[in-house]
């Protein structure tokens, strides 16, 4: 009765590929099968998030054991065998109705919480549970046309950020208020809100609205801006502190479109700027420039990363002492912290259809940062660029 | 350098005496020592969000471990002994300097990533690693005054909700517009965004907005009404649907301060309501004011979840089939899913300070849902309401 509501976003040969390219993956790594629990994996190998165990095979069919609701992932995913799930007990014989009576079953490690876990490996006992998540994870991280469309329309979403800041802001307004007009822009054009990450303690509410010596703190996070937040709880972000004239403004925003999400930064300046921050931020957009051509298949992230940094390095031996290049390039897709990510020992290669996002960003502690960051997707030319909002910095 | 623009929230005495108190446990559980990792926890012993491994010893002074950033953590966090940490080598050593060289050590094993888990399991083979989050979670579940103040400041941010209502809202306009409105209108006054929630694969963006039939949508979260989302990827809170006129529209909302939540949900009518709902709704308000009466210190949630569907059930049993009252009140603070919980087999008494959110919602499939949702904290008297807007369903 329900099934009009509900759609399927996710194409039904996108899912059949996805399984089979896991499969494949599972048979070389001699897994019997898996089973996925994470919302953005559910959400990537069936098409829906509803409550559900994913049992994935090394060959044969995939079956989907929904807790909840069963109405709405029989309609969002094009899966066959979707079944409802009214017990964790049914899990072992419904691996063994797959055909996996024992052997070497996979789950998502990397996210699944220890007391379930511990649960899983006592009513799974005639298995051997291990760590599936790097497959998963480096599945996921080349992305189909499909995908890349997605990822085009949530990169749109973020076009006119510079028309948007030259009608809201005003000298005096604090951090936080900026960060709401953006906020309310975006989500007014369809933005989904929630963003997910994979990393353990990691969360982002759209990204980061950060201006002056706040822009410049130190934290907790792996993002190369911070932020100080408007308490210590969130500790990141926006604060109550006014953008006062000659201040820096970063806006690191995160676009959306059918859970798909694209990464980009702009850089603005309340009324003046000083000349090394100008100097600076022309130095992040050519680093960007450079970086992105080069990113092309077979260059291993960790290559890339120390590119980057000789690139950098000049220009912050003459600045002051403490400046620093903050550089960050990281993978994204359905989650913000997905491979690949270019990173001192990341040295795996680059494949056609990586997405990334390349943030090269100069910080001047007690006056502020700048820096350019757009999505790129990997082609043998080197990175396409996906956000296409202008580049230039805006004197507002 | 930076300490200036860095500030401790969380009073001194506080921290003193949560510590304490987990101590005081850790000996009644035969523990030697428990190391925090999460965010909220981290939050609620220390101050700080920094990225960090805290060690509390059963007897014996607390160590903070900063990975980054140790000037941010030694302004927010009032702990004595508070030392950077460059490399998880360093815990093993770290736990032996509290005088816990061997023994039964206590990690957040419902939150914490099993790959993490085993990580350490390896690096402490010394120790037993053990459960010790139900002592976390039942310590953080009754509240202090000082954190009771800090959840009335972010019940008043919700105050005013008729008033922006009867601002923003018209006849046709969709739910994700007015989530919209409704979210800039909270994140202007100060909202910090970004929800936590411990339960796994769980999130919520400020709250649900959600009207007309898709409120009624069954899904796959632990809410009284789920809604249909933009996309299977959200899955819930607000969609594309036009809200057009007689439907009930169902405004559930979480406020904050300093890190801390109170959450609240008022019904508002798109011009007319059918009767059955009008009547449904104030069954609904009936019904948080006797659970809130029933609420003393010593009833569990288990007896006062009966008599809540008691007092629905009449009502249910006259109305179409298919009509259900989806009955959910939990605890929540620093996260949304805190015990107490009001469920069948939820056997614990309730302890003065602890605080709760009462939420009966009365769902009839293709018209919508209703119902009432108040915070309180338990008082010898009964619940004390901390969300005080208008209880009043108002016509638009």
């Amino acid at each position: 009765m329900f099934s009009a509501a509900f759609i399927q976003v996710v194409p039904s040969d996108e899912i059949v590929r996805r399984i089979a390219s896991l499969q494949g993956r599972l048979t070389e790594s001699d897994l019997d099968a898996v089973v996925i629990v994470q919302t953005p994996d559910l959400y990537y190998f069936t098409g829906t998030t509803q409550s559900s165990h994913l049992i994935v095979p090394a060959s044969g069919e995939a079956t989907l054991l929904v807790r909840r609701t069963l109405d709405r992932a029989l309609a969002e995913s094009p899966l066959e065998d979707i079944r409802p799930m009214r017990s964790l007990s049914e899990l072992a014989p419904a691996l063994a109705l797959t055909g996996v009576a024992s052997g070497r079953v996979g789950f998502e490690l990397d996210v699944l919480p220890s007391a379930r876990y511990l649960d899983y490996v006592e009513r799974l006992s005639s298995y051997e549970i291990v760590d599936c998540s790097p497959i998963i994870r480096e599945i996921r991280s080349v992305k189909s046309e499909w995908e890349i469309g997605c990822i085009r329309k949530a990169a749109s979403m973020l076009n006119d950020v510079s028309s948007l800041m030259a009608e809201v802001f005003y000298v005096g307004m604090t951090e936080l208020k900026l960060a709401a007009e953006v906020e309310y822009w975006l989500r007014s054009s369809g933005h989904q809100g929630q963003l997910r990450m994979r990393s353990f303690n990691s969360d982002l509410h759209y990204g980061t609205v950060a201006a002056g010596p706040a822009s410049a703190l130190p934290g907790g996070t792996d993002t190369p801006i911070v932020g100080l937040g408007i308490n210590p709880y969130i500790g990141k972000g926006p604060s109550h502190q006014p953008i006062t004239r000659g201040m820096p403004i970063v806006i690191d925003l995160v676009g959306s479109s059918n859970g798909y999400i694209a990464d980009q930064t702009r850089c603005f300046a309340a009324g003046s700027l000083s000349e090394h921050l100008l100097t600076a931020y022309e130095r992040s957009v050519e680093i960007v420039k450079v970086l992105s051509k080069a990113a092309i298949p077979g260059v291993t992230g960790s290559e890339l990363y120390e590119q980057a940094l000789e690139l950098a390095k000049d220009l912050v031996s003459t600045c002051a002492s403490g400046t620093r290049v903050s550089f960050v390039a990281h993978g994204f897709g359905l989650e913000l912290d997905e491979p690949p990510f270019f990173a001192r020992g990341w040295n795996y290669p680059l494949e056609e259809g990586m997405v990334f996002a390349l943030e090269p960003k100069f910080v001047f502690p007690g006056e502020g940062a700048v820096g350019l960051e757009n999505s790129y997707v990997v082609t043998p030319g080197g990175g396409e660029c996906l956000t296409t909002a202008s580049e230039e910095l805006i004197f507002l």
